[in-house]
């Protein structure tokens, strides 16, 4: 299913320094804020009149990825696009990104080198520059520490504490279908060490596919909501799952929520899977993460501007805090939302 | 050696959010560039009129350290201090750190509070703000990545490229102590897991075991060189020996050098320990890592405005690149200087 290495160049070969300069000999710097990017102690940039954000996050081969069915390429891409979404859900733009490494000598230079053209592609899409790292050996496994910086001005920052009674709880995109592709890639691997003879069935899903291995940050949600000039009051981006997202705003806005279970957004083809491996929808979009879609808070009278936009699905309001947070199904019956969101502690999958 | 866990609390019982709230409650932000900490997607700082510096570095179990020794209060203390040091080289001064720490399940809630203690203290020393991160489970061993981030203006960040022939080559404190650290630290592993009931023989080496194992960060030597009124032309701190540093700045400067064996700053103890160890004093501090002092070039004119202080020692000059990097031994022979540094990708100790 990965794709099959041809060639293997022992990573000790180049050393640590021969190594990154491989790795990070093409990069050019576009952003107007980067002043020095590899090759000093520190990447210098420069950020007049505005705020810096930083977010670092770490992947752990076995733990957030498998590289049975994970292309090194996917990977690279993926752990930078996870971070970007941590800036954008400050309603902000990236502009940098620092990449830390830890590979044990199972992998080749190759394979590295696979990693970082995804991370250079998505630098490409999402126009941002890689400016610093390090490359480091590790006994076991590969992890990928990432941090991204970007900038906004102090008036645009969105953070999670501004929701208030009454705003509408809008959704990018539809949830649950990158759950969904890790179901069906772990049903498959299952199948595959069964038997190797085996063909993964795999056609038909692209979608949730596509989400699981090569997830996108909302950079064009932050764009149309300037546009509609729409600033949401609160906004998360959804990584480990609706509910527990959900409870994260709540929480720090002192607010309490009513969430429609009809109202969530799902892909059909998720809806198919769902019943093909026995979920319910709504379990999977309440606790599925990695979807990387921006849940976000608006006043009640900027409704009409996002109204008629297919990208944007209203799917509750926020009450008073003693009101609770609660999932009204389908059924008009009221459940109390708990986090059972997606846990690098609790779940090892 | 290491110290004993007393107690030992499962870190899945808190889960990823639990555990982060409970790693960093006692927080607090003592930085004006610090306009938001833990808590949201992404930290938010504010450098008015300032350039910033970013640096991240990872430090990995059974490559960087090994607990059979580390006290992981120390451990935490010196992820921080190293990755400082790289603000400190661009003669700048830190403000913030962020996070990233991947444990498996064999480490308790207790040690990671250990790890979490020395992380502060190193904030407290260094007066700077922890502001965000990220803890996640991995499969095997732990994992320690720091992003830190620092301020200065344009007019007084140092790069390494700014070195010019007849500027003095500048060393700070003494090199060699940390490598000879871990030398004797090593050698003491092997001698108790031989004989579990020996004591390890650790009196009368308490300078080179701190200089492994608690190593500071030079932010004496920054508010000094601001106090002297000396800008270095160039600089870089000494983390993988002193030859591999000098090589950068050559490297990046498009010069050459000539280094005086004589000169080389050595604390007693370590000449001592050196000749137990049968190596040479030399070799340990060319090639012999961790000492995290501060290296630098400084205009000929600048002379007389450093020479009287006990803490700096000129060790050398810089030289047209044509002539080369050169080590001119006690008995006046040139040598060439090559990188054998400490590489994590080589030196797996």
């Amino acid at each position: 299913m990965a794709e099959k290495e041809e060639k293997f160049t022992p990573i000790d070969k180049l050393g640590e320094f021969g190594l990154i300069d491989h790795l990070t000999k093409e990069i050019k710097l576009i952003k107007a804020s980067s002043i020095k990017g590899v090759g000093d102690d520190c990447a210098v940039l420069e950020f007049l009149n505005k705020q810096t954000l930083v977010t670092s996050d770490a992947l752990v081969e076995g733990v957030h990825f498998d590289f049975t069915y994970v292309p090194p390429k996917h990977l690279g891409y993926k752990s930078v696009v996870v971070n970007l979404s941590d800036i954008y859900a400050m309603n902000a733009r990236p502009t940098q990104i620092i990449v830390n490494l830890a590979v044990s000598n199972r992998f080749g230079v190759e394979f590295l080198e696979q990693i970082y053209k995804g991370i250079k592609l998505a630098c490409d899409v999402y126009e941002v520059d890689l400016v610093g790292g390090d490359t480091t050996s590790s006994y076991s496994g590969l992890m990928l520490s990432i941090t991204a910086i970007g900038e906004a001005e102090e008036k645009d920052i969105v953070y999670r504490s501004g929701a208030k009674p009454n705003d509408l709880i809008v959704v990018s995109g539809d949830l649950g279908g990158a759950y969904m592709g890790l179901q069906l890639l772990e049903r498959e691997k299952a199948v595959f060490m069964e038997n190797q003879n085996m063909q993964p069935e795999l056609k038909d899903f692209g979608y949730v596919l596509e989400r699981q291995l090569k997830p996108e940050a909302r950079k064009d949600i932050v764009d149309l909501l300037e546009k509609l000039e729409v600033k949401p009051t609160s906004m998360i981006d959804i990584s480990d799952g609706l509910s527990s997202e959900v409870i994260h705003l709540c929480r720090q806005s002192k607010t309490g929520v009513r969430l429609y279970e009809e109202k969530i957004p799902i892909d059909p083809s998720v809806y198919k899977l769902c019943e093909e491996f026995k979920l319910t929808t709504t379990t999977v979009t309440l606790n599925g993460g990695e979807d990387y879609e921006l849940l976000f808070t608006i006043d009640i009278n900027d409704h009409d501007k996002i109204k008629a936009n297919p990208n944007l699905t209203v799917i509750g309001h926020v009450t008073e805090e003693s009101d609770g947070m609660n999932l009204i199904t389908r059924d008009n019956k009221a459940i109390k939302l708990n986090a059972q969101g997606w846990d690098s502690l609790l779940n090892k999958s």
